[in-house]
């Protein structure tokens, strides 16, 4: 496109030489009317161009069924183009060839028989709307230098993409062509819900002018250099695999699939080994920090194999979150479903964070305060205690709306995604007692029997007077205390799993990627950066001993107190039970050994016998 | 068989004419070098005859091979039959001809042309073994109802199969039969390691005299009349699909499988609607009670479809417990996998019953007292608390070896067989907190980790001035207090399954038949019988609120006394934090809802607004 002598039929001509496909002069198509409009020295109008243009959008549908074509035209107006552009927006590639006025007036002058007005030079330059995405090329180069330009900008692909727009996607979008990244962007139709999402999005953020929108799974998949990098961020579930069927038959060896939602690190494995029976690379990325997280930085746990790894990795350690060194929280996790695993870890112990907080929350409110007080208190303890999730309560706590504070007209049954849900199974299949996360799943589902527990509270609820008396430092200290127990228990699931699925898994790498970007962040998972350089099992680490021996008798305080004046706070206590069952060297499970023993005859080992023999008894003898 | 002169040849032709299988004599399978001697007038030797038996063994497993034949042979000793019961003891019927000394004497002198000495006669009389396990028919019988008598007996089949001889098979074996019900018994041959498992077994009882014991599928699914009744007793798991498998190819239309294992309720489901396809009957049938139980009369929770029940009821109603108005403590439970899934949860309700004797056991020994004096303390509660487990436990506490308590000397690392660890996946599955389970189950994984436990005490236990001080009556008070909190849940559990599966399951039927035969009964089932005819929620039934009440002091004073000394008492801990997390018109869970609508943009619902709108916050504006 361009106006009348920039050149369009010259280059038309090369260009469709070295690309070996049609071409075609748009001025050949006009009816009848318009030519005899134009000998007669008469300008077309807009409603006679309309159906010309039309006529050209056909001609390009039809071209499109082969290989594509080459059509010249001026096509000055946006609205001409988006007649042009009907059902084929994604396909059409612009050539704009730019000039000035007066280099196109010389150069018409200086061609054979041909002759234009200055005026209607002019009159073309004044109705001209530059196009926005179209490829432009200055025409004072030599054609064949133009041909080599729009050959090289019209093979240029998109090195990303990204499928799917919700919250998360859009984020992670912006977050990559914020890096310089040209991306493709997709997202499904669904007629009068979904339309044209892509699209929209690219025209509301301006970082996303070299993007390109699809809503055409063929046209999208084709858009990306190979080996194609496709992030999927669909629904965890079913969804996934449907989408890997939709994609599958125009992908090709080598292409890497990621998948960045919350899906079951089981379900991993197997689409992984399912598609590396078809050459295609799974990436199973655990993709931390909410919609913010995923805009600004989030924290990535990329599973699956380390070839697969490396093909992603420029984009991934670019667009998440840095550490206190600079370096990205990204790294590889381990093959398989170990992303995916430890993600689901993460939001395990995150379930756990946000109870203890809420579980403060009910003592603080216990001892007479109201939410500013507590997120003052709660703002003192950033300088010893901090984490992202101290934070965004203080800011919870702040928000009021009128006269009352927003968070007490908050409906108090919380819901769940999954994934705590998930973390309690496989630490049960695992043989391995991360209580708190249990726990904290418990919380939640108690919470949601809303009409029950309004019931039980009028018959089973004691009025108590309010005598609970805990100093304010104490309960710090046992937040402290718990959240260790927390961060143990949590870490202990993987470290077992990594064992359990041979992963290998480097627990103070994880910990570093776990320090920005996501939900977890803290000073303490700082902390466990160097910890875990020394040890798999921080309860065995000097500081943390010292760190658990001082808080212990808080703990003590606050819970029992808690207990005696019938305030709930499941977690906290669980927290102190889990430690005073684990630091114990003789435990009452013998008594659970010899009871087995006598119903069912299960047998038991005894604890002078190095031969681990198993013994039974008679025991009603 | 018989002595010579007591009618086999005659008796074999007319059976083998009228039962039309071929006849042999084994008298013409002598070898040459016996006749010359027999004619010679000589006695047979045991080396003369053992020969001779091979052969006659061969000719009947070749002609087993097709449809069975008839043998005559004197056969007097067991030495003898042994031989010709060679690698087909399974298949071979023994008919014994029996008659006294006169009356075979007096007969062989009638016959024309047939003499035999008294003395020979009476050689015969001297070495007779009478079978044990042969058809006895009396030779007065006219001929014609001599071979009704046989033909009858020959074509009896058993009622029941019994497959599996393991601890609980064989004592559910000799329970249907001291029942007077006609079984078949299974064992597999294993060489070296399981051999003639079902033959000595039924050696060992006289009750499983009328018994017949098989350790080749095909006779014994034979054996049984139609439709066949055959009762797994074999290990949850894969084995069950391969005994299934095995079965098969010999069952007909109509036949019931009963799997009697703790099989996984989703395992079941999946059986039953296979076999369906195969028009064969899936009982998977709960069975509680241990060794014992299943000998005198266990809990029996069947599931399947209601006709399958129909066929078996005779015979588990007649071998289960009985309640205390002497009715069957089993009933049909429900379709699908519904008797195993609340075994599974009999299971988890156990778990948390043992625990808590753990717990009362930790309490108890830090009063100073030891297992003697405890178990003292436990018999004094047995008039307000009884329970199976609470005596079991006393029989344990009081056993000795030595000097020392037997119980002392066992290790402390509590095993388990997976049904704890389903029914808290199953809980976290359905969205009920039954935490209780789940903290049972993590106190047993926990107490797994002995070497870490061992290192945790030394570098994390307080040593505390052992002013732990709770009286008695408080303990036993916290106890009954945590056994209603557990019952709670694990109906809790039981109802939003049957709500969620369709299986409209009968909770006051099933703790009747929990009342006795299984391992959870007790005093307070016996109570739930009634309460749960008026409410499946016994948290609203005024006697259950009174207890609670008046419990809750106790229970208060022991958790806060135990966790301010470092006791670990994670089950009575959760049990005051359940129900103070519970019994709450107001819950912390809005704050868990901010934070998740904080960064995860999830929405809120708000407690006034009676539509259940979705509100969505910009918390740090």
């Amino acid at each position: 496109m361009g106006v009348s002598g920039c050149g369009k039929s010259t280059i038309g001509h090369l260009l469709s030489k070295e690309l070996n496909v049609p071409f075609f002069d748009g001025d050949d198509f006009h009816p009848k009317k318009n030519i005899l409009k134009m000998s007669n020295g008469e300008a077309l109008n807009d409603d006679d161009r309309f159906g010309w243009l039309q006529t050209l959008n056909k001609l390009a549908i039809e071209q499109l069924k082969d290989k594509g074509c080459i059509i010249v035209c001026s096509a000055l107006k946006e609205k001409y183009r988006d007649i042009l552009n009907t059902n084929i927006k994604d396909s059409v590639k612009w050539v704009f060839l730019d000039g000035s006025f007066n280099q196109i007036k010389e150069r018409i002058n200086q061609r054979e028989g041909h002759f234009m007005s200055a005026d209607l030079l002019k009159s073309q330059f004044d109705i001209l709307e530059a196009p926005k995405n179209a490829i432009k090329v200055d025409i004072s180069l030599t054609p064949k230098n133009i041909v080599k330009v729009i050959s090289k900008e019209l093979s240029k692909k998109s090195e990303f993409g990204l499928f799917g727009l919700g919250v998360m996607g859009k984020s992670l979008a912006r977050n990559l062509a914020n890096k310089g990244f040209h991306i493709s962007l997709f997202n499904r139709h669904v007629p009068g819900i979904e339309e044209d999402v892509a699209k929209n999005f690219k025209n509301e953020f301006k970082e996303l002018a070299t993007s390109l929108p699809f809503d055409h799974i063929e046209s999208f998949v084709n858009s990306l250099e190979t080996p194609r990098k496709i992030m999927l961020m669909v629904n965890a579930g079913k969804i996934v695999d449907n989408v890997i069927e939709d994609l599958l038959p125009f992908l090709e060896d080598g292409d890497i699939l990621i998948d960045g939602g919350n899906s079951n690190y089981n379900k991993t494995k197997e689409r992984f080994d399912y598609l590396k029976g078809k050459n295609i690379h799974f990436v199973g990325a655990g993709v931390s920090g909410g919609e913010e997280g995923a805009l600004k930085g989030p924290s990535i746990m990329p599973g699956g194999s380390k070839e697969s790894y490396k093909g992603v990795q420029p984009f991934l350690e670019a667009i998440a979150a840095k550490d206190a060194n600079n370096l990205p929280c990204c790294t590889y996790i381990g093959t398989e479903g170990s992303g995916h695993f430890v993600k689901m870890v993460h939001n395990g112990i995150e379930y756990v964070e946000m109870q203890l907080l809420a579980e403060v929350f009910v003592m603080l409110k216990a001892l007479g305060h109201n939410p500013d007080e507590i997120a003052d208190i709660l703002e003192s303890w950033k300088e010893t205690t901090n984490s992202y999730l101290l934070e965004i309560t203080i800011d919870i706590l702040r928000k009021k709306e009128g006269d009352d504070w927003l968070v007490n007209q908050i409906m108090d049954k919380a819901g769940n995604k999954g994934t705590g849900n998930w973390t309690t199974i496989t630490t049960a299949q695992l043989g391995v007692p991360s209580s708190m996360i249990a726990t904290a799943l418990f919380a939640r589902y108690t919470s949601f029997y809303k009409d029950e527990r309004i019931a039980a509270s009028k018959n089973l609820a004691t009025k108590i007077n309010t005598n609970f008396n805990v100093a304010i430092d104490d309960i710090l200290k046992a937040y402290q205390f718990a959240r260790i127990v927390n961060h143990y228990q949590g870490f202990k699931l993987i470290q077992e799993a990594s064992k359990n699925y041979q992963w290998n898994l480097n627990l103070s790498e994880l910990a570093r990627v776990w320090t920005n970007g996501c939900i977890i962040r803290s000073e303490l998972m700082v902390e466990l950066v160097t910890i875990f350089k020394s040890t798999d099992n921080i309860l065995t680490d000097e500081t943390i001993i010292d760190k658990i021996k001082t808080l212990k008798p808080s703990v003590k305080k606050a819970v029992s107190e808690c207990i005696l004046n019938e305030l709930p706070i499941p977690n906290f206590s669980e927290s102190i039970n889990f430690l005073n069952s684990f630091a114990i060297a003789n435990s009452s499970a013998n008594l659970i050994q010899a009871q087995r023993d006598y119903f069912g005859a299960h047998t038991y080992q005894r604890i002078n016998d190095e031969s681990n023999k198993f013994y039974h008894t008679e025991w009603n003898n």
